[in-house]
């Protein structure tokens, strides 16, 4: 996706050899308008699986998710990153950014049986986040549909963790140093 | 704002004294729709002001404040959960929900000296988050033009500790035992 490509070009910077800062349109201070072109874009590309709910992870993934399912005119549930307890789904996994291990539950009564589940984040690294979202999918019985992402960083392995999915992102970071991104939509466009 | 009214009439859940569980449409299942159409009537309700950004605290905040921004056209920056360092304003807030004090920042370089500033967060309660919200763009040299809520806990005295700002607030709730909620409304429209 041309305008999302353009913007980490312009404005991400890379902290260390893993972390991608795009503070500036993505995850702190939101560029709506970009962020609703990458929702609609999301959207048509799962269309045809005519996904009933759209999943992802508090906080940054909930821009995106929001609108991909308003283009989709579904609602979207956003695990929330605290121990569950009872009438909760959980998993435990590592914070993308602080290294440290954490909870992400889901009220279970929220995935219904048989659903078909979207699920979309800001960012695809090693795919553990949207790894454990989709197992807590299919604990509850539905079908996880596919998986979109703003920003994959294709030297974390995620899309190779994740290849039983039907992944999809809109931009592709192959290098931090120096910075390397294209689009990733040539491969559905 | 009936439509929202009804909601919490239909699936809140008062727990304890002073929590009001809507996770079923507003903070964890989200109703895109209606969190659309909050954002509308808060954009509506602010619009004469022009506010050139929407501010928030994550997570829950970002759904109504993206909607919100979308109406206005504007950016939506959301203040982060985590010790902010270099470079960033932070508040130490008590979080709602779980008593506990936690860090709250903003990049500073992303709230601008004279910036007319929206402040927009899911809940009022007792106002201490909406309040650091704006202590941190006053500090940057910006202006609160006006805080929008979507449910207002008025036993909760959050009204007063902002009486010097605009308060709008979608629905209130004047008690969870019984549950009394009406529109918050009829005071502005």
């Amino acid at each position: 996706m041309r305008r999302l490509v353009e913007a980490i070009r312009r404005e991400g910077k890379a902290l260390g050899e893993k972390i991608l800062r795009v503070d500036s349109f993505l995850n702190h201070l939101v560029d709506v308008e970009l962020a609703d072109e990458m929702g609609r874009a999301l959207a048509e590309l799962f269309r045809d699986l005519s996904p009933q709910k759209v999943l992802t992870a508090e906080s940054s993934g909930i821009v995106p998710a929001l609108f991909v399912a308003r283009h989709l005119g579904v609602k979207m549930l956003f695990a929330r990153r605290k121990p569950g307890g009872e009438g909760y789904l959980s998993r435990r996994v590592p914070s993308p950014t602080r290294g440290v291990e954490a909870e992400l539950c889901v009220r279970r009564e929220y995935l219904g049986e048989g659903e078909r589940v979207l699920i979309v984040d800001d960012f695809l690294a090693e795919g553990l986040t949207a790894l454990a979202l989709a197992s807590m999918v299919e604990e509850a019985g539905g079908r996880v549909c596919g998986m979109g992402f703003c920003v994959e960083k294709s030297f974390q392995g995620g899309r190779e963790r994740l290849s039983g999915y039907r992944v999809v992102s809109l931009a592709v970071v192959d290098s931090l140093d120096p910075l390397a991104v294209r689009s990733g939509l040539e491969e559905v466009v």
